[in-house]
Protein backbone atom coordinates (compact mmCIF):
# COMPACT_ATOMS: atom_id res chain seq x y z
CA UNK A 1 0.00 0.00 0.00
CA UNK A 2 1.29 3.51 -0.58
CA UNK A 3 0.07 6.63 0.14
CA UNK A 4 -0.45 9.93 -1.44
CA UNK A 5 -0.77 13.09 0.36
CA UNK A 6 -2.14 16.23 -0.50
CA UNK A 7 -1.61 19.35 2.12
CA UNK A 8 -2.67 22.67 1.20
CA UNK A 9 -0.96 25.42 2.04
CA UNK A 10 -1.83 27.31 5.63
CA UNK A 11 -3.56 30.43 5.49
CA UNK A 12 -1.66 33.74 3.34
CA UNK A 13 -2.37 37.08 3.83
CA UNK A 14 -4.53 37.59 0.79
CA UNK A 15 -6.93 34.22 2.35
CA UNK A 16 -7.31 36.70 5.70
CA UNK A 17 -7.87 39.76 3.28
CA UNK A 18 -10.15 37.95 1.08
CA UNK A 19 -8.66 38.61 -2.12
CA UNK A 20 -7.94 36.79 -5.38
CA UNK A 21 -4.44 35.77 -5.20
CA UNK A 22 -3.85 32.79 -7.94
CA UNK A 23 0.10 33.48 -9.00
CA UNK A 24 0.49 37.09 -6.67
CA UNK A 25 2.84 35.48 -4.41
CA UNK A 26 1.94 36.27 -0.88
CA UNK A 27 3.24 35.21 2.41
CA UNK A 28 1.77 33.27 5.12
CA UNK A 29 -0.09 34.59 7.94
CA UNK A 30 1.00 33.64 11.38
CA UNK A 31 -2.18 31.62 11.27
CA UNK A 32 -0.99 29.60 7.91
CA UNK A 33 2.25 29.25 9.71
CA UNK A 34 0.58 27.45 12.79
CA UNK A 35 -1.38 25.45 10.45
CA UNK A 36 1.82 23.72 8.62
CA UNK A 37 3.06 23.13 11.86
CA UNK A 38 -0.29 21.39 12.70
CA UNK A 39 -0.45 19.46 9.53
CA UNK A 40 2.65 18.22 10.59
CA UNK A 41 1.71 16.95 13.94
CA UNK A 42 -1.02 15.31 12.29
CA UNK A 43 1.43 13.67 9.18
CA UNK A 44 3.38 12.29 12.11
CA UNK A 45 0.36 10.12 13.94
CA UNK A 46 -0.01 8.17 10.41
CA UNK A 47 2.48 5.82 8.84
CA UNK A 48 3.68 7.98 5.93
CA UNK A 49 7.22 8.05 4.19
CA UNK A 50 7.35 10.13 0.97
CA UNK A 51 10.55 10.41 -0.85
CA UNK A 52 10.00 13.62 -2.38
CA UNK A 53 7.66 16.69 -1.86
CA UNK A 54 6.03 18.54 -4.99
CA UNK A 55 4.67 22.23 -4.87
CA UNK A 56 4.30 25.47 -6.68
CA UNK A 57 7.14 28.09 -7.03
CA UNK A 58 4.59 30.10 -4.48
CA UNK A 59 6.46 30.94 -1.12
CA UNK A 60 2.95 30.43 0.56
CA UNK A 61 3.57 26.69 -0.57
CA UNK A 62 7.71 26.47 -0.45
CA UNK A 63 7.04 27.83 3.16
CA UNK A 64 4.16 25.61 4.13
CA UNK A 65 6.14 22.23 2.73
CA UNK A 66 10.15 23.55 4.57
CA UNK A 67 8.01 23.54 8.10
CA UNK A 68 6.37 20.03 6.93
CA UNK A 69 9.78 19.19 6.54
CA UNK A 70 11.50 20.67 9.44
CA UNK A 71 9.04 19.55 11.73
CA UNK A 72 9.23 15.54 10.81
CA UNK A 73 13.06 15.67 9.98
CA UNK A 74 12.28 15.59 6.49
CA UNK A 75 14.54 18.59 5.12
CA UNK A 76 16.79 16.03 3.37
CA UNK A 77 13.88 15.01 1.15
CA UNK A 78 14.01 16.43 -2.60
CA UNK A 79 11.43 19.09 -2.87
CA UNK A 80 10.39 19.72 -6.34
CA UNK A 81 9.28 23.09 -7.20
CA UNK A 82 6.72 23.56 -10.73
CA UNK A 83 4.96 26.28 -11.83
CA UNK A 84 2.44 23.80 -12.81
CA UNK A 85 1.32 22.70 -9.08
CA UNK A 86 1.06 27.18 -9.04
CA UNK A 87 -2.50 28.37 -7.84
CA UNK A 88 -4.74 28.90 -10.85
CA UNK A 89 -4.52 31.95 -12.49
CA UNK A 90 -7.41 34.61 -11.81
CA UNK A 91 -6.41 36.72 -14.72
CA UNK A 92 -7.14 40.31 -13.98
CA UNK A 93 -8.81 39.40 -10.89
CA UNK A 94 -5.65 39.00 -8.84
CA UNK A 95 -4.97 41.32 -5.95
CA UNK A 96 -8.76 42.43 -6.11
CA UNK A 97 -11.19 41.82 -3.28
CA UNK A 98 -13.42 39.99 -3.63
CA UNK A 99 -16.07 41.56 -2.50
CA UNK A 100 -15.21 44.41 -4.59
CA UNK A 101 -15.24 42.42 -7.08
CA UNK A 102 -18.84 41.54 -7.08
CA UNK A 103 -19.50 44.91 -6.62
CA UNK A 104 -17.96 45.64 -10.09
CA UNK A 105 -18.87 42.48 -11.87
CA UNK A 106 -21.72 41.04 -10.32
CA UNK A 107 -22.43 38.57 -8.16
CA UNK A 108 -23.49 35.91 -10.51
CA UNK A 109 -20.63 36.69 -12.59
CA UNK A 110 -18.34 36.30 -9.91
CA UNK A 111 -19.83 33.09 -8.94
CA UNK A 112 -19.64 31.47 -12.44
CA UNK A 113 -15.54 32.56 -12.64
CA UNK A 114 -15.43 31.01 -8.73
CA UNK A 115 -17.43 27.64 -9.06
CA UNK A 116 -17.82 27.07 -12.56
CA UNK A 117 -15.21 24.52 -14.13
CA UNK A 118 -15.10 26.31 -17.38
CA UNK A 119 -15.66 29.93 -16.48
CA UNK A 120 -12.42 32.33 -17.57
CA UNK A 121 -11.83 35.38 -15.81
CA UNK A 122 -10.86 38.38 -17.18
CA UNK A 123 -7.23 38.13 -18.59
CA UNK A 124 -4.43 39.67 -17.90
CA UNK A 125 -3.25 42.38 -20.42
CA UNK A 126 0.41 40.72 -20.78
CA UNK A 127 2.04 38.19 -19.28
CA UNK A 128 4.07 38.89 -15.84
CA UNK A 129 7.92 39.32 -16.25
CA UNK A 130 8.80 36.91 -13.50
CA UNK A 131 12.19 35.35 -13.61
CA UNK A 132 10.89 32.20 -12.62
CA UNK A 133 8.63 31.82 -15.59
CA UNK A 134 11.21 33.12 -18.07
CA UNK A 135 12.42 29.56 -18.97
CA UNK A 136 8.96 28.52 -19.94
CA UNK A 137 7.56 28.16 -23.53
CA UNK A 138 5.15 31.65 -23.28
CA UNK A 139 2.24 29.52 -25.13
CA UNK A 140 1.91 28.32 -21.72
CA UNK A 141 2.62 30.66 -19.21
CA UNK A 142 -1.43 31.68 -18.59
CA UNK A 143 -3.08 35.34 -18.24
CA UNK A 144 -6.55 33.88 -16.50
CA UNK A 145 -7.79 30.24 -16.00
CA UNK A 146 -10.93 28.47 -15.44
CA UNK A 147 -10.27 25.62 -13.08
CA UNK A 148 -10.21 23.17 -16.18
CA UNK A 149 -7.12 24.86 -17.89
CA UNK A 150 -5.20 24.73 -14.31
CA UNK A 151 -6.36 21.40 -14.30
CA UNK A 152 -4.36 20.76 -17.53
CA UNK A 153 -1.70 21.91 -16.61
CA UNK A 154 -1.42 20.19 -13.13
CA UNK A 155 -2.25 16.39 -15.07
CA UNK A 156 0.94 16.07 -16.75
CA UNK A 157 2.46 16.63 -13.29
CA UNK A 158 0.69 14.05 -11.80
CA UNK A 159 0.86 11.69 -14.39
CA UNK A 160 4.84 11.77 -15.35
CA UNK A 161 6.73 12.35 -12.53
CA UNK A 162 4.20 11.50 -9.27
CA UNK A 163 1.89 8.67 -10.66
CA UNK A 164 5.23 6.61 -11.46
CA UNK A 165 6.76 7.10 -7.98
CA UNK A 166 3.49 5.74 -6.41
CA UNK A 167 3.63 2.93 -8.85
CA UNK A 168 7.11 2.07 -7.29
CA UNK A 169 5.43 2.08 -4.06
CA UNK A 170 6.84 5.09 -3.05
CA UNK A 171 5.18 7.59 -1.17
CA UNK A 172 4.64 10.94 -2.47
CA UNK A 173 3.65 14.83 -0.53
CA UNK A 174 1.92 17.54 -2.41
CA UNK A 175 2.01 20.58 -0.91
CA UNK A 176 -0.53 22.78 -2.92
CA UNK A 177 -3.11 25.47 -3.45
CA UNK A 178 -7.07 25.33 -3.51
CA UNK A 179 -7.73 25.07 -6.66
CA UNK A 180 -4.69 23.24 -7.98
CA UNK A 181 -5.70 20.54 -5.59
CA UNK A 182 -9.15 20.72 -6.50
CA UNK A 183 -8.37 19.81 -9.76
CA UNK A 184 -6.07 17.41 -9.00
CA UNK A 185 -8.75 15.81 -6.11
CA UNK A 186 -11.29 15.84 -9.58
CA UNK A 187 -9.20 14.22 -11.27
CA UNK A 188 -7.87 11.47 -8.81
CA UNK A 189 -11.50 10.83 -7.86
CA UNK A 190 -13.10 11.28 -11.46
CA UNK A 191 -15.67 13.73 -10.10
CA UNK A 192 -17.56 15.05 -12.86
CA UNK A 193 -17.60 19.00 -14.14
CA UNK A 194 -20.79 20.00 -12.64
CA UNK A 195 -19.93 18.27 -9.34
CA UNK A 196 -16.48 19.66 -8.45
CA UNK A 197 -18.12 23.34 -7.18
CA UNK A 198 -19.10 21.89 -4.19
CA UNK A 199 -15.40 20.48 -2.83
CA UNK A 200 -13.44 22.86 -0.50
CA UNK A 201 -9.63 21.76 0.35
CA UNK A 202 -8.72 23.30 3.89
CA UNK A 203 -5.41 25.22 4.76
CA UNK A 204 -3.13 22.72 6.37
CA UNK A 205 -5.67 19.75 6.29
CA UNK A 206 -3.55 16.66 4.90
CA UNK A 207 -6.00 14.42 2.61
CA UNK A 208 -4.47 10.98 2.94
CA UNK A 209 -4.57 8.59 -0.35
CA UNK A 210 -3.90 4.95 0.05
CA UNK A 211 -3.63 3.45 -3.23
CA UNK A 212 -3.25 -0.78 -4.13
CA UNK A 213 -0.64 -1.68 -6.72
CA UNK A 214 -2.54 -0.70 -9.63
CA UNK A 215 -3.09 3.17 -8.21
CA UNK A 216 -6.26 2.30 -7.23
CA UNK A 217 -8.00 4.43 -4.29
CA UNK A 218 -8.29 2.31 -1.28
CA UNK A 219 -8.40 4.78 1.10
CA UNK A 220 -9.18 8.27 1.47
CA UNK A 221 -8.99 10.03 4.84
CA UNK A 222 -9.18 13.43 5.89
CA UNK A 223 -6.72 14.73 8.91
CA UNK A 224 -8.68 17.46 10.79
CA UNK A 225 -6.66 19.00 13.65
CA UNK A 226 -8.25 18.64 17.64
CA UNK A 227 -7.00 21.94 18.38
CA UNK B 1 30.90 37.06 -16.22
CA UNK B 2 28.82 34.09 -14.22
CA UNK B 3 29.58 33.63 -10.70
CA UNK B 4 29.55 30.96 -8.18
CA UNK B 5 29.25 31.71 -5.13
CA UNK B 6 29.86 28.94 -1.56
CA UNK B 7 28.81 29.32 1.51
CA UNK B 8 29.80 27.38 4.79
CA UNK B 9 26.64 27.01 6.83
CA UNK B 10 26.10 28.82 9.92
CA UNK B 11 27.48 27.84 13.12
CA UNK B 12 26.01 24.57 14.34
CA UNK B 13 25.71 22.80 17.57
CA UNK B 14 28.54 20.44 17.53
CA UNK B 15 30.59 23.90 16.29
CA UNK B 16 29.61 25.08 19.26
CA UNK B 17 30.65 21.82 21.25
CA UNK B 18 34.11 21.79 19.92
CA UNK B 19 33.14 18.36 18.18
CA UNK B 20 33.50 16.54 14.85
CA UNK B 21 30.48 16.46 13.18
CA UNK B 22 31.17 15.26 9.72
CA UNK B 23 27.80 13.19 8.99
CA UNK B 24 26.32 13.73 12.21
CA UNK B 25 23.21 15.41 11.43
CA UNK B 26 23.35 18.47 13.84
CA UNK B 27 21.44 21.86 13.86
CA UNK B 28 22.31 25.45 13.77
CA UNK B 29 22.79 27.40 17.15
CA UNK B 30 21.04 30.85 16.90
CA UNK B 31 24.03 32.17 16.38
CA UNK B 32 24.53 30.47 13.00
CA UNK B 33 20.76 31.42 12.07
CA UNK B 34 21.95 35.16 12.47
CA UNK B 35 24.98 33.53 10.25
CA UNK B 36 22.28 32.61 6.90
CA UNK B 37 20.91 35.73 7.34
CA UNK B 38 24.04 37.87 7.39
CA UNK B 39 25.09 35.84 4.52
CA UNK B 40 21.87 36.93 2.63
CA UNK B 41 22.49 40.58 3.34
CA UNK B 42 25.91 40.05 2.09
CA UNK B 43 24.49 38.57 -1.00
CA UNK B 44 22.11 41.14 -2.07
CA UNK B 45 24.81 43.44 -1.91
CA UNK B 46 26.39 41.93 -5.20
CA UNK B 47 25.17 41.25 -9.09
CA UNK B 48 24.21 37.61 -8.29
CA UNK B 49 21.36 35.76 -9.68
CA UNK B 50 21.48 31.97 -9.52
CA UNK B 51 19.88 29.78 -11.24
CA UNK B 52 20.06 27.09 -8.69
CA UNK B 53 21.18 26.27 -4.85
CA UNK B 54 23.12 23.28 -4.20
CA UNK B 55 23.78 21.73 -0.61
CA UNK B 56 23.72 18.70 1.38
CA UNK B 57 21.55 16.34 2.96
CA UNK B 58 22.12 17.55 6.32
CA UNK B 59 20.07 19.83 7.99
CA UNK B 60 22.80 22.80 8.77
CA UNK B 61 23.11 23.38 5.63
CA UNK B 62 19.80 23.11 3.96
CA UNK B 63 18.53 25.41 6.50
CA UNK B 64 21.13 27.63 5.99
CA UNK B 65 20.19 28.00 2.48
CA UNK B 66 16.59 28.14 3.13
CA UNK B 67 16.89 30.70 5.66
CA UNK B 68 19.04 32.61 2.32
CA UNK B 69 16.62 31.48 -0.27
CA UNK B 70 13.94 33.26 2.01
CA UNK B 71 15.55 36.13 2.68
CA UNK B 72 16.26 36.97 -0.72
CA UNK B 73 12.66 35.85 -2.63
CA UNK B 74 14.57 33.06 -3.92
CA UNK B 75 12.46 30.39 -2.25
CA UNK B 76 11.36 29.53 -5.81
CA UNK B 77 15.00 28.25 -6.92
CA UNK B 78 15.36 24.85 -7.20
CA UNK B 79 17.27 23.53 -4.19
CA UNK B 80 19.07 20.32 -4.83
CA UNK B 81 20.22 18.17 -2.22
CA UNK B 82 23.34 15.77 -2.50
CA UNK B 83 25.14 13.46 -0.35
CA UNK B 84 27.89 14.60 -2.35
CA UNK B 85 28.38 17.95 -0.89
CA UNK B 86 27.94 16.28 2.82
CA UNK B 87 30.90 17.49 5.63
CA UNK B 88 33.60 14.98 4.88
CA UNK B 89 32.95 12.00 6.91
CA UNK B 90 34.91 11.62 10.28
CA UNK B 91 34.12 8.06 10.94
CA UNK B 92 34.29 7.01 14.86
CA UNK B 93 36.11 10.34 15.73
CA UNK B 94 32.51 12.03 14.91
CA UNK B 95 30.53 13.18 17.96
CA UNK B 96 33.63 13.00 20.06
CA UNK B 97 34.74 16.67 21.51
CA UNK B 98 38.00 17.73 19.77
CA UNK B 99 40.02 18.19 23.37
CA UNK B 100 38.72 14.26 24.30
CA UNK B 101 40.14 12.91 20.88
CA UNK B 102 43.53 14.90 21.48
CA UNK B 103 43.57 13.30 24.76
CA UNK B 104 43.16 9.63 23.64
CA UNK B 105 44.84 9.32 20.04
CA UNK B 106 47.76 12.23 20.98
CA UNK B 107 48.09 15.57 19.66
CA UNK B 108 50.13 15.16 16.82
CA UNK B 109 47.77 11.85 15.48
CA UNK B 110 44.52 13.99 15.81
CA UNK B 111 46.70 16.79 14.30
CA UNK B 112 46.96 14.97 10.99
CA UNK B 113 43.63 13.26 10.71
CA UNK B 114 42.31 17.18 10.99
CA UNK B 115 45.26 18.98 8.31
CA UNK B 116 46.73 16.25 6.30
CA UNK B 117 45.03 15.78 3.01
CA UNK B 118 45.21 12.06 3.16
CA UNK B 119 45.27 10.95 6.75
CA UNK B 120 41.97 8.61 6.94
CA UNK B 121 40.87 8.94 11.05
CA UNK B 122 39.36 5.64 12.44
CA UNK B 123 37.11 4.08 10.71
CA UNK B 124 33.01 3.49 11.54
CA UNK B 125 32.45 -0.31 12.61
CA UNK B 126 29.80 -0.34 10.00
CA UNK B 127 27.69 2.18 7.92
CA UNK B 128 24.82 4.26 8.61
CA UNK B 129 21.45 2.82 8.64
CA UNK B 130 19.81 5.85 7.27
CA UNK B 131 16.95 6.51 4.81
CA UNK B 132 18.90 9.33 3.39
CA UNK B 133 21.42 6.71 2.15
CA UNK B 134 19.35 4.03 1.53
CA UNK B 135 19.60 4.20 -2.51
CA UNK B 136 23.33 4.55 -2.91
CA UNK B 137 25.63 2.12 -4.23
CA UNK B 138 26.91 0.70 -0.62
CA UNK B 139 30.36 0.98 -1.84
CA UNK B 140 30.19 4.63 -2.29
CA UNK B 141 28.94 5.40 1.60
CA UNK B 142 31.98 6.20 3.47
CA UNK B 143 33.09 4.53 6.91
CA UNK B 144 35.48 7.38 7.09
CA UNK B 145 37.33 9.93 4.84
CA UNK B 146 40.33 12.14 4.02
CA UNK B 147 39.96 15.36 2.92
CA UNK B 148 41.28 13.72 -0.16
CA UNK B 149 38.22 11.16 -0.33
CA UNK B 150 35.91 13.67 0.44
CA UNK B 151 37.22 15.47 -2.51
CA UNK B 152 36.55 12.60 -4.67
CA UNK B 153 33.18 12.47 -3.97
CA UNK B 154 32.71 15.90 -3.99
CA UNK B 155 34.05 16.48 -7.54
CA UNK B 156 31.93 14.95 -10.28
CA UNK B 157 29.29 16.83 -8.37
CA UNK B 158 30.70 20.53 -9.74
CA UNK B 159 31.91 18.51 -12.77
CA UNK B 160 28.41 17.19 -13.69
CA UNK B 161 26.09 19.59 -12.19
CA UNK B 162 27.54 23.38 -11.63
CA UNK B 163 29.89 23.60 -14.18
CA UNK B 164 27.68 22.83 -17.05
CA UNK B 165 25.45 25.66 -15.84
CA UNK B 166 28.55 28.26 -15.35
CA UNK B 167 29.56 27.96 -18.72
CA UNK B 168 25.85 27.98 -19.80
CA UNK B 169 26.17 31.37 -17.91
CA UNK B 170 24.06 30.85 -15.15
CA UNK B 171 24.69 31.91 -11.38
CA UNK B 172 24.89 29.59 -8.77
CA UNK B 173 25.13 28.74 -5.39
CA UNK B 174 26.55 26.06 -3.03
CA UNK B 175 25.43 25.72 0.40
CA UNK B 176 27.34 23.18 2.04
CA UNK B 177 30.44 22.66 4.97
CA UNK B 178 33.90 23.31 5.68
CA UNK B 179 35.89 20.24 4.58
CA UNK B 180 33.47 19.96 1.42
CA UNK B 181 34.41 23.96 0.44
CA UNK B 182 37.65 23.15 1.11
CA UNK B 183 37.94 20.43 -0.91
CA UNK B 184 36.22 22.51 -3.79
CA UNK B 185 38.18 25.47 -2.89
CA UNK B 186 41.61 23.22 -3.63
CA UNK B 187 40.25 21.86 -6.90
CA UNK B 188 38.79 24.99 -8.07
CA UNK B 189 42.24 27.22 -7.51
CA UNK B 190 44.55 24.34 -8.02
CA UNK B 191 46.26 24.51 -4.53
CA UNK B 192 48.78 22.23 -3.84
CA UNK B 193 48.29 18.95 -1.61
CA UNK B 194 50.48 20.50 0.86
CA UNK B 195 49.21 23.59 0.83
CA UNK B 196 45.18 22.92 1.35
CA UNK B 197 46.31 22.80 5.56
CA UNK B 198 46.12 26.51 5.97
CA UNK B 199 43.23 27.44 4.00
CA UNK B 200 39.94 28.06 6.82
CA UNK B 201 36.28 28.38 5.08
CA UNK B 202 34.26 30.67 7.61
CA UNK B 203 30.43 30.14 8.64
CA UNK B 204 28.67 32.53 6.37
CA UNK B 205 30.58 34.68 4.38
CA UNK B 206 30.29 33.83 1.00
CA UNK B 207 33.32 33.36 -1.18
CA UNK B 208 32.25 35.14 -4.85
CA UNK B 209 34.55 33.54 -7.96
CA UNK B 210 33.95 35.30 -10.88
CA UNK B 211 34.42 33.28 -14.07
CA UNK B 212 35.12 33.77 -17.65
CA UNK B 213 33.36 31.95 -20.62
CA UNK B 214 35.89 29.28 -20.43
CA UNK B 215 35.84 28.67 -16.70
CA UNK B 216 38.71 30.42 -15.53
CA UNK B 217 38.53 32.57 -12.32
CA UNK B 218 38.45 36.29 -13.08
CA UNK B 219 38.05 37.22 -9.87
CA UNK B 220 37.63 36.18 -6.12
CA UNK B 221 36.70 37.32 -2.92
CA UNK B 222 35.21 36.76 0.28
CA UNK B 223 32.55 39.07 1.58
CA UNK B 224 32.48 39.64 4.96
CA UNK B 225 29.82 41.24 7.64
CA UNK B 226 30.91 44.68 9.18
CA UNK B 227 28.90 43.73 12.33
Amino acid sequence: MVKLVLVRHGESTANADNEYTGWNDVDLTKRGVNQAHEAAQLLAKIDFQPTAVHTSVLIRAIKTANIICDDLNWLYLPIYKTWRLNERHYGALRGHNKDDSRQEYGKHQVALWRRSYTAVPPALPQPDHDRRYAHLDPRSVPLAESLAMASKRVMPYFQDQIAPELLNGHDQLIVAHGSTLRALLKYLEAIADDQIDGVEVDNGEPIVYEYDEHLKIINKTILTSSI
